[in-house]
């Protein structure tokens, strides 16, 4: 398996898309627009559709019906990202290597074109792939997707790793920021492509467990990165998280130990993939990447 | 037609639906659940949940199946209001009489709760009404909400009012802006109504029209009562317009040609409704209200 050849080849594809479904029209909603495409074409792993894209064909879904769902899941991250860099989140100026969106736009184009992102995930994953005999998977779709995201998944992990800064946090809790703030909506990728596969219960749940593992692990390797990494290789500002007293797991465990949980996690995240008998070679190279990715 | 016996039956039983659909669990998403109930069941005309209903009912729809879809509507109404209130937006102490959500819960949970709502909104249309059989018109649902709400309606209305302070905006422009910024989503409330319950394209249509007209009015005797209207009343501050020097309608023709437009609107509005057979009691009454409202 060669991750970098599937993955630039699977990004390309995703670029593609999101360049066709984020046009920016003449006229009074322009500004808005075209904060969306700085958001979303300014680079990015694309982790997330990849995600979509590698649960997929794991169950045996093909061609490119799938991109269009893959990338509203792009979008969702990315609004969370454009609202999470606000002044009054995280204030951050920086974000894959470009100002972010409040910086070059203002904060009132930035807080919309966070919502316009959203919302227009929710009408892709609504309406693609066409035709009526997907309605009921569309439809499911929009509710894994708005679960991943809501108070049960990233905004619930939000709210409360705000919360936590500043103060003492356990590894219970800690565990429970990261599962939710990051964990929640990758999982749901994983379960989006595997649904659009036609995917029984059990394959779809082993697909969710499996990103949730996959999500937790990437968010520790975050936390690892964010002490050692450089602005140039994280395209975001390092040191962060210990200048706003975030927890982390390197401050509550220290680097060693949560390099040790990661690669655990994402053992365990393969191990069930394999019981299923879902462990392609894309999955498994991705699962190992999230942790030993520099950027 | 008693429509403010009406209007009160419909409230209770939107306002019991909306009480069901936002619990606030222990928990470490606890804060944003509270700014979602405090925003959202704090008070509010319930208009768009109404229409949803007046609209399902015009079409022969019967039943409890559409109050979910119709409160959804209301929670992306109420997560626009969030938004909207923001410092960096329109900056508003007071909304539904109450301190506005960032002012209670700070901006972060402010921008945090305005996201969950919208989330939970699509998560409810696209699972409501339950039943493989509604599948469809769940995805459809979520479509044309999401068409209401995003940059090709209520965001980009938004963007452009934002753009339009204190600059000289032609009537073409502001026309434009309450189209899209308020005639959005109230028509997408009155066409998911007439969806849910079964209406062909030509009703569906009819009804969207109609919200369309109604919204547009609607936001022409916001603007008036932004002028004349109390605080008590308003439940927001009045004055505000004038104050950031908002295009609104009386500042471009006065107040008298304000009035007339939006009688004649709904005379429009109502007119359509009738020609398709569509117009009940409820949603004449609904639109006449619209204008001659006073808070």
């Amino acid at each position: 398996m060669n991750l970098p050849e599937y993955v630039a080849a699977q990004r390309e594809r995703i670029d593609r898309t999101l360049d066709r479904l984020l046009p920016v029209p003449e006229g009074a909603a322009r500004t808005v627009c075209a904060a969306m495409r700085h958001a979303v074409l300014g680079g990015g792993k694309r982790l997330r559709p990849i995600l979509v894209l590698a649960g997929h064909e794991a169950c045996g879904g093909m061609g490119d019906e799938i991109l269009e769902p893959a990338s509203a899941l792009e979008l969702i991250h990315t609004y969370s990202l454009i609202h999470d860099d606000l002044p009054a989140m995280d204030d951050d100026d920086l974000r894959r290597g470009l100002p972010t969106v409040h910086r070059v736009f203002g904060e009132a184009a930035a807080i919309l074109a966070g919502d316009a992102l959203l919302t227009l995930a929710f009408e892709i994953l609504a309406r693609s792939p066409a035709g009526e005999a997907s309605a009921a998977r569309r439809a499911e779709a929009v509710v894994i997707a708005a679960r991943g995201a809501g108070v049960d998944g990233m905004v619930g992990g939000q709210i409360a790793d705000l919360e936590a800064e500043h103060r003492r946090v356990g590894a219970e809790s800690l565990r429970w920021i990261h599962r939710h703030k990051t964990g929640a909506l990758i999982s749901a990728c994983c379960e989006i492509g595997a649904l659009h596969a036609g995917a029984d219960a059990a394959q779809r749940a082993a697909l969710a467990r499996y990103g949730q593992g996959l999500g937790l692990a990437f968010q520790i390797a975050d936390d690892l990165l964010d002490r050692t990494g450089s602005r140039e290789a994280l395209g975001k500002t390092p040191g962060k998280d210990q200048r706003s007293g975030k927890a982390t797991y390197p401050a509550l465990f220290g680097a060693e130990a949560s390099r040790r949980a990661a690669s655990s996690l994402v053992g365990d995240a393969t191990a069930g993939l394999r019981d299923a008998g879902l462990l392609t070679a894309p999955l498994q190279s991705l699962a190992e990447y999230a942790v030993t990715r520099t950027g």
